[in-house]
């Protein structure tokens, strides 16, 4: 059985969350098999341009896979928050959800110019916080050079706004 | 150097955060040095006693170093997480804070019954989320084996109410 045969085995449908009519896919059964979780990691990490020198991760299913894999490829893990959990001085950014605002922040210091980040979480859906992700790290003068997603849910079409950033955009499962 | 001397070298402290008067440790400058990082997981892998079947991370920051040291030891890893944010059905706890209270929840399929867990955190402070997270995974009938935590506050003195549990408290470095 192949990585992408084996993840989609372990994923839960769970209808109905987080509101009436959306399925969601549900990760945590993976959690539970560290062979199959070490699997991803090793996937993920191939697909890690060499001169990357740190992963983002959103907070906070983006920190279960990408911190193991920023350790394995020994660059640097910067952590993407909702505002107000970080406890140093922050730039943060406003984005849109479909009702009402979000906001989330880096520390000021997370990533400066030159550095090539990519950014991580393990649900690309629409998009909009790995696009708010972004404009905030590159308005720190770092360069986006890739995402990379465990799940894709490719009928919502989030793929379209990041390129805005990089062709480089990977998911190791697509819906 | 040794790794206590490291991490007390990359912890940052915060004045006046979450709240005046208090002083943070933060340790996002950790997670910049992947073999810093890597060694704090190997040295919690060295406390995990042979028989844990689970680790159960606390939201979010539980989940860095809890989800690594897991895959590291073959074993399952489960969230502990805020209320409204796990899918699937799950059990709940509300404990009490300085102000008002929170509650915290994990999937019911989480534990069960002769399971053995450690529960684990970047940071004891007065202890109150590790014990509302003992309780809850005890209350599906999984046994507490241990707490393991890289910073503790031992000022806090939050050990003495997880020992209601287990004796086997376990942190990296002390304040």
């Amino acid at each position: 059985m192949d990585l992408i045969e084996k993840i989609n085995n372990s994923i839960r449908d769970v209808e109905d969350f987080p509101k009436k009519g959306i399925v969601f896919k549900d990760i945590t059964p993976i959690l539970k098999d560290p062979k199959l979780s070490a699997e991803i990691v090793s996937q993920f990490c191939e697909t890690i341009p060499e001169n990357t020198t740190h992963i983002a991760g959103i907070e906070s299913r983006g920190f279960l896979f990408g911190f193991p894999a920023a350790m394995k490829k020994d660059i640097s893990f910067v952590l993407i928050r909702k505002k107000g959990k970080l406890p140093y001085k922050t730039v943060s950014i406003n984005y849109a959800l479909e009702y009402g605002t979000a906001e989330i922040e880096m520390h000021v210091d997370a990533v400066k110019p030159g550095d090539k980040v990519i950014i991580h979480d393990d649900l690309l859906a629409t998009g909009g916080t790995a696009v708010a992700a972004a404009r905030l790290i590159k308005a720190q003068g770092a360069e986006i050079i890739g995402f990379s997603f465990v799940v894709e849910l490719a009928f919502l079409n989030g793929r379209k706004l990041l390129e805005e950033f990089t062709s480089d955009i990977k998911s190791i499962v697509k819906y």
